[in-house]
């Protein structure tokens, strides 16, 4: 039954992606998730998320977008559009402590396994996007800067993102997403 | 009934937004659209399109990732990575012609009002970045650098549309798409 817990919320993401790792997104249902969460009711689920779906996607988001653009607001007054983005990006990437990283392998083989996952954490992507675009905009960076950086900060999360996720891996979300940056920034002199 | 004609896939099309347009995404059926297209039936509308979502992105997706990719390919060997996009977008803009104009209106009107279409055109342009960037890499240009060559091409592209959609517009979507993306090449010196 739904005894309130404080963990409720992570308890299900993490039963959804035990379930859909095991046997596969598709299969899976809502009540079976919540079961296996420690025994809630679909009810519950439904509580904290709309839909089988979204377990893996609503709370990520918004937590995220809220971080990022929390820090790029709190950005020193003369700091460049990137180096705003960093300053966000530090904040977001600071959450994936090392005991996490096995938790996002595993998250990044469900997303990949099945195109309505893989279509939402497109979705999804382009709204961290927003969001940094957003909060750069607030600071007065013009529209077109703006949307550049957003996309070379969030490009750059991505990118080390896949790079952590790999259990092999040594450095920090946070190293390497200031390496992605720096590379993505170098590399908009060899447009042409 | 089923009659082969040369343009039921684009009578389906129209038929869609028709319907979309005056009763809404969520209210219309397959049939309604069939019908509507001349007289159709669904199983004639699902030999083109695998849900009624599709109707609105399918065939756009398919086709645009051939004309840019296509085009760059077709680039002159000299051409920088942001020359070889640029001529992947003049191949595609240059098939949107003046009397397309109501109806690219009509579709971003649609798309705008309905969270499930706002997610798939959000991974239709995924998608046309994805064409730009492996066709970038199949010239030879580095993986970082066909990225972003990818999402300014594309951006531009997108910047452009929305004001090409715009009735009052008198600019071709060829002329916008060159200058969208001059300005945001002339925006990666910005950003710090």
């Amino acid at each position: 039954m739904a005894r309130w817990e404080p963990n409720t919320r992570e308890r299900l993401v993490r039963a959804a992606l035990d379930l859909f790792s095991e046997q596969g997104y598709d299969a899976t249902t809502v009540s079976e998730i919540a079961e296996r969460a420690g025994g809630l009711t679909k009810m519950t689920f439904f509580r904290y998320f709309p839909d089988k779906r979204e377990v893996l996607f609503a709370a990520g988001q918004e937590i995220h977008s809220r971080l990022l653009a929390d820090a790029i607001a709190a950005a020193p007054g003369p700091a460049t559009p990137l180096q705003a983005v960093a300053a966000g990006l530090d904040a977001l990437t600071g959450t994936f402590t090392d005991d996490r990283r096995e938790l996002a392998a595993r998250l990044r083989a469900v997303i990949a396994a099945n195109a309505e996952l893989r279509e939402r954490a497109t979705f999804k992507k382009a709204g961290l996007t927003e969001a940094v675009r957003e909060a750069l905009a607030k600071r007065g960076v013009p529209e077109l800067t703006a949307s550049l950086a957003a996309e070379l900060g969030i490009g750059a999360y991505y990118r080390a993102f896949e790079q952590w996720a790999d259990p092999a891996g040594q450095q920090t979300l946070t190293e390497l997403t200031r390496q992605a940056l720096e590379q993505l920034r170098a590399a908009t002199a060899t447009l042409g």
